[in-house]
């Protein structure tokens, strides 16, 4: 027997009918003698109307009443699973997150969950019941509204669940079987991580791979919760059930490190193309000029990610490089051209034909001339590094965006990536 | 300054467009100094929606799981009907059953309400804040669950929210401007009424006249609540505020008999259509014939309306003619065949092509010969009577369907409700 916390998103429960094959693989895991809690999202589109309708109320809205609206997607959600499921002979019951009930921070419309209560949930366990809880909302305790998490919510809400209900397991059920050590449609060599720890998962969700929220990554480290990535649309009946120790034989466990026996030096390639290059030619080059020019870029909530400093053989002047979201680039124009009493004179570049490429790994922490490596490989394929950032688990490079295919397969391969 | 329910159904609040019309009807309460809780049902056709998704998930469902579905409707609309308050300026916010709180009953999907708590709410309206609340659900407080009051229940919500709160009116906004004194559709000479007892609304009500629910009329009327019956289709500005006093110069307020000065003996007639007649021929006329026919009916659900007894001329056998809900019809005549065994032998005849007249008037209880005025007045146009019911302050009479409209013209006119 196991406690198990089944999380499902919008596309997995988009109609009564994929509501019915995710019903499917609950009573897969009741049949099997685990008690289940199902977290489940708006049936999809739904959110996106509800918002719709808001900004049409009004654009400058009480987040208060935006997340009263926005969150009945998910109480819809919630009782026909309920539905389906006591239609299919189970006991079952949907729970509202102020019913649980799942405390929240005011910060409404991206609150932080600040407590569980399980205990009716687990004392319900007992004689079988299913629990459906409402992803992505809490109540705030002092007002008694209703706070939504933000948009990818849910992920969160189902990894606080497990935790609350001290779960074996939290399993996110997506469109994708896994995790994989980059993206198939652009390697078709790409393998499927059985495990994978936190701190990788956490690059790899930052970095573009979208299949788990970074924040209910970040929680599930905290706790050591274990969290699962699997894929609601193979059929229900043709997965085994949750058998504890055998959690890797489907899907992609997030997991500990030490859980990871043997673990890779590189675990994954991640890419992302949605940053935009901004480079600052011929800035003065005096003390602050840095604060001058990433100070009013902060104020105006533009996140900088990579940054690249060089000192023109004048040593009077410098260049400065550095990337935001290219849907950041006009403001961030914008912001620079405002600024240009504090910062002084420069010309000003800038380009969103860029890919940042990320080589990622927990083995790298043991291991030297990962980077040097990566270098090596793109240099021997003509591919100019335009910028590098690193972390103690990840490395970084920008290169042209029209090398962005090569890159990753380049080094898919060179790091032992690529499936038999 | 005067506290107002004001209470708006689905057609009212259809889209965000008729939201704001709606919060320009409150904004000209708040701008007159009047303290206001907003009534509000789901947008229309929502609730059909959600209620076809439960019916998809399965026919046979749990009503607590229904309401949590279905609830969900009138939370969308109070949160942007606070939205669009708050975008004109006004200080608004959303109030969900369970947040009033309004306590419920258990009966899932035909709830009443038990108890309202508005203390919060009154003490907002002093810093002038609209309160925003969600009709036709409550939250059962054993359980913790919403519960939903049923079809048409929102009228009831308001009428209950007006009777917590205190208020000098409850105004329940419709597609019509008032109560007229038959459906104007069928006599053009039709009149608003300015003033309707509670009885002479409730006799209304329930023959078809569907301007307000029968069990909203009969709270208002235990708790004497003037409720008032106006149009949400006028212009909110070319509308006059509430003013004690002067409430019967728009629509039409539905308050006790004593505030009603000049009665007429009649105020108004009804029809309806949708009854049909089902007689029993020649059943052997047995102590207890009457237990035996109408028993099985009733274990049914079946609701007879209009009996009449007839002996036939050989005194051993009687006629039996009824009237039920025209949809009923085939059931009806499936449990009486079922039921031969205990009735003995009977033929049947039945005919859905009738319609039932009726003549409202409080003042019918000091004025004897209204009934006698009623038949001569048929008779003379060569109308047959096929039944007849009284109460005390309303006359039916069930006749062949072609002569409903002439049937209510003649009356309308003999009882002096002709407009000049």
């Amino acid at each position: 027997m196991a406690v198990v916390v089944m999380k499902f998103g919008g596309t997995s429960v988009a109609n009564v009918e994929r509501i019915r094959n995710v019903a499917r693989h609950v009573k897969r895991e009741v049949d099997a003698g685990n008690k289940v809690c199902v977290v489940v999202s708006a049936m999809s589109g739904v959110t996106n109307q509800l918002v719709a309708y808001v900004r049409e109320a009004s654009l400058l809205h009480d987040a208060r009443e935006y997340d009263a609206v926005v969150a009945t997607g998910e109480q819809v959600t919630a009782g026909l699973l309920a539905i389906v499921l006591q239609s299919m002979g189970l006991q079952a019951r949907s729970w509202q997150g102020w019913q649980v009930p799942i405390t929240a921070s005011a910060a409404h419309g991206s609150a932080r969950i600040t407590g569980i209560d399980g205990s009716e949930i687990l004392r319900r366990f007992e004689s079988d019941e299913v629990a459906v809880v409402t992803g992505f909302q809490g109540i705030e305790p002092e007002r008694q509204r209703v706070a939504t998490l933000g948009r990818g919510g849910s992920d969160t809400s189902a990894v606080a669940m497990a935790v609350a209900l001290k779960a074996d397991v939290c399993d996110i059920y997506t469109d994708v079987d896994g995790v994989y050590t980059t993206d198939p449609r652009i390697v078709a060599k790409a393998k499927r991580l059985p495990k994978i720890s936190y701190e990788e998962m956490l690059e790899m969700a930052s970095l573009g791979s979208k299949v788990l929220q970074t924040r209910s990554v970040e929680l599930a480290m905290n706790h050591r919760m274990r969290v699962r990535v699997l894929s609601s649309f193979v059929a229900p009946e043709a997965m085994a059930p949750v058998r504890l120790g055998q959690l890797e034989d489907i899907g992609t466990v997030v997991c500990d490190e030490d859980e990871i026996v043997e673990s890779q030096v590189v675990s994954g390639i991640a890419y992302v193309k949605d940053e935009a290059k901004v480079t600052l030619i011929k800035v003065e080059d005096k003390p602050g000029i840095a604060a001058r020019i990433f100070g009013p870029l902060a104020d105006a909530n533009i996140n900088v990610d990579m940054i690249v400093q060089s000192v023109t053989p004048d040593g009077k002047h410098t260049d400065m490089t550095f990337t935001v979201q290219a849907t950041e680039l006009p403001r961030t124009l914008e912001t620079l051209k405002a600024a240009k009493s504090e910062i002084g004179e420069f010309e000003i570049q800038s380009s969103a034909d860029v890919a940042k490429i990320s080589v990622i790994g927990i083995g790298m922490r043991s291991h030297a001339g990962v980077a040097a490596l990566m270098f090596k490989a793109l240099s021997d394929k003509g591919i100019n590094i335009l910028a590098i950032t690193t972390s103690e688990i990840k490395i970084s490079v920008l290169i042209d965006a029209a090398y962005a295919e090569l890159a990753v397969r380049t080094l898919h391969s060179i790091y032992g990536l690529d499936a038999d």
